[in-house]
């Protein structure tokens, strides 16, 4: 597909907006295999910066990383009740291997609890062998039926943390931790605001005590789960016999946690950020901060702009200077390419800022510098690049997480709502509805058959509105809980 | 198993050593599903710092990182005539997903030539769109019967390089080029001394027009092949029509090149420098580069040598360092655990440098210093730890190479040698033995069957025989090649 075909609007059609913007701007691509998805070097970048801001975040708070086979004894995966039932219809199944059919099926691993903690039971005897601080960087597959790009692909790539701790309330503690450290980095690296809570039962993880998660609002007011952290209680631990003994000597079983994101964030990533024109990366996570487009005429001008540019573009990019202070440039000198098509190109990938380069800005010593998020332009002295623009990309970072704050927040209600205005809302523009809730499952179901809206949280504290919504909002009943409503991706 | 068991020694049994050696020193573990394996945080330290070295120096040399699916439709890996015979045997297959028997059987990867070649297509149009130069980092499956930790397992962590050129030359001196980036890492890194050149048709990748190989020699004189390089020509071009329209205006089919290495090559440095008591890991690639070892008798004591220690530790680990400058310290402060069980415990691990620091060491503020590799001890200073340490792991790191290499020359046979006298040694020792081939594959197979020695590789020039030999081994007819000869894993 050409660049300079305009983009189907936001305004138009959300979705098909997402689509083609995430084909366009080369962050991924549909493969030959139904539901799985090919992950482009202008996606993988992204990923590859999630992984090492969210990897030294995680050896900050003491955990390792390790490797856990792919496949999964199809026995496993029923030793925890609740935990196969909500697994095996998803489940892809190896039936032959090495020309035979085998004796045992084989589970793709959809996630890895049964095969993680049957290794934490040969590991642990003692409470000094406790806790285990584990994180795994693997490839999942669950077979679903209707896939989108990044956001549900039947094979995706993640991240799962797995512990083991002696006691319940350590559990809790890890739990709500990396509950902590998610929120930190979707706000710190993706500019995404979140809100934090407790999963319902009826949307916890199959097999936990209880399931926190981060929602984020995307620009169609939709919720997208974009992290979940679940202590495991010892559901799954009695089920491995993952048992030690304490410091009385008893045997006891483990408390276990885990907790896992995915590539599924780069959608949220889009969804967040995205305008009509394309993406808008965070200087965080973007694998180009500033494309140089040198301009020029003649032979010489294009000699002369491209060598200014590369100059540029090797001494902010130098590996002499601390990391923080370096900054991942890209020179497009494509030939037969005017620069109108170039700023189409970077524009549409979100690179969050651009120079050009002309033969008069030479003398002048003076590049034109473009902000991707607000599009302001305005002339920068090449001498004061390399102190200038870290501060620039600092403050494009702050922004873009404040916009997106300021947007989230008008598209919030908490002010008390009837349920017929409601269902108006969510059939309507959408948005995160703070209200009263009795407690009981069947108004949860209700609510969703009749509006596809969910409970995406009971917030935490620190969301939760001044005045605590006293009624229900469904039956006019005591309320039991403020929760958060929206439909969700 | 306890860590105060003496390890069975090299020269009792190489392949018992090897295999204790790997689950004691917590490398890796078995897991339930057969040929299957964990890699456990201490391996998996070693393959997370591989990574880092070999992504940047890929990054140096202008490739990108992108992900391709696990899964292949059967009918893709038969479009490559050669390919399919080798790898189709050796397949693990998905014939049930969600619940359902599939239509077109899925295979899990066993190498993604196929499934990317094919994206390949869709994304070339014209000369300017190459070369393609990516890089995977992914897990895959081959169905192996006889597995060995990390050596040979049915899931193997590895990365995968895939080009696309426009001309033969150019795919070509991309092969040659990774190569050499092997051969860098695994000297410059692995300390691991290696030969290269380019294997026979026998042994070369099944689809390839010419494979070249990295061939390392383990402490028993067997060979390891720990990386490859291949120029696969035309042939997965035309198998997935992978054409562009070149300058001349004309449709041709690409050049691809694929190359690998893999977690087997955390064997390659268990076998190349591990001894007697245990791993010895080169300072570039181990996860801990220094222990401490407080020592105390007195409560009083140890809150003084473990203060030192540690305030030693962030002193040296201290990001505000650049990086070359930060040591990965780790203090054992254990209680309850005498200190010549820790020796112990970080010499079986392979720990290059352990320092004692005793009640007194604290008035004459200087430390017992320890070398893995050398056991050599030596009072030092705290107050040149920074400047002195950077230096002594330099040094370990060069002296690892230099002793690897000299055993290496010391097991290699360049002088003319009988056939008999080869089987001699092949029986007993072990060896690489350069020696005259006549070029027919007919030869090679009788000496393989006869010995169970194959030809490693035809060496590059910078390996061969000042005098290269003038006839063949086995039938005195005059040699086309000078080749290596030796059992390998
Ligand atoms: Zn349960
Ligand atoms: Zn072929």
């Amino acid at each position: 597909m050409s660049d300079d075909k305009k983009l189907t609007t936001r305004a138009d059609n959300f979705s098909e907006w997402y689509n083609e913007l995430v084909l366009r701007s080369e962050l991924a691509d549909y493969s030959p295999v139904r539901g799985c998805m090919v992950i482009r070097p202008h996606g993988y970048g992204i990923w590859e910066r999630m992984q090492r801001a969210l990897d030294d975040m995680f050896k900050a708070t003491g955990h390792v990383n390790a490797y856990f086979p792919l496949f999964i004894p199809e026995s496993f995966l029923s030793k925890e009740a609740e935990h196969v039932e909500g697994f095996a219809p998803e489940c892809a199944v190896v039936t032959m291997g090495g020309g035979k059919v085998l004796e045992e099926r084989l589970v793709v691993r959809p996630t890895s609890e049964t095969i993680i903690y049957s290794m934490f039971a040969k590991w642990v005897q003692s409470y000094r062998d406790l806790p285990l601080l584990y994180n795994q960087w693997a490839n999942v597959v669950r077979w679903e039926m209707r896939t989108r790009l990044f956001l549900r692909t039947m094979e995706f790539l993640w991240q799962e943390g797995h512990t083991a701790h002696a006691t319940h309330d350590e559990a809790e503690e890890e739990t709500r931790r990396m509950l902590g450290v998610y929120r930190e980095f979707m706000e710190g690296y993706m500019a995404m605001p979140v809100i934090t809570g407790q999963k319902t039962n009826s949307e916890k993880f199959a097999g936990a005590l209880r399931t926190y998660a981060c929602e984020a609002m995307m620009q169609d007011n939709k919720a997208l789960q974009a992290g979940t952290s679940h202590n495991l209680g010892q559901n799954f631990a009695k089920a491995f016999d993952l048992s030690f003994q304490n410091e009385q000597g008893e045997q006891a079983f483990a408390w276990n946690t885990s907790w896992g994101v995915s590539t599924r964030m780069i959608g949220g990533l889009v969804m967040t950020h995205g305008d009509d024109a394309g993406l808008r990366l965070p200087p965080k996570l973007t694998p180009i901060q500033m494309v140089i487009v040198p301009i020029w005429k003649t032979e010489e001008e294009r000699a002369a702009t491209v060598e200014m540019a590369k100059r540029i573009a090797d001494d902010l990019g130098s590996f002499k200077r601390p990391d923080h202070e370096r900054i991942r440039v890209h020179v497009d000198d494509r030939v037969g390419v005017k620069p109108g098509a170039k700023y189409y190109h970077w524009e549409l990938r979100g690179i969050p800022l651009r120079m050009e380069i002309g033969p008069r800005d030479l003398a002048s010593n003076t590049g034109m510098l473009a902000r991707r998020d607000t599009r302001e332009k305005r002339p920068i002295s090449f001498d004061t690049l390399r102190t200038e623009l870290p501060v620039v990309l600092d403050l494009i970072q702050a922004d873009m997480l404040a916009a997106a704050r300021a947007r989230v927040e008008a598209n919030t209600i908490r002010e008390r709502i009837s349920y017929d205005k409601f269902k108006e809302v969510m059939d309507g523009p959408g948005a995160f509805v703070y209200a009263g809730w009795n407690g009981d499952p069947a108004v949860e179901q209700q609510v969703k058959e009749e509006t596809k809206a969910t409970i995406r949280v009971i917030p935490d504290l620190e969301y939760r509105s001044p005045e605590a919504p006293t009624t229900c909002m469904v039956t006019g009943e005591p309320a039991k809980y403020e929760v958060v409503w929206a439909r969700s991706y």
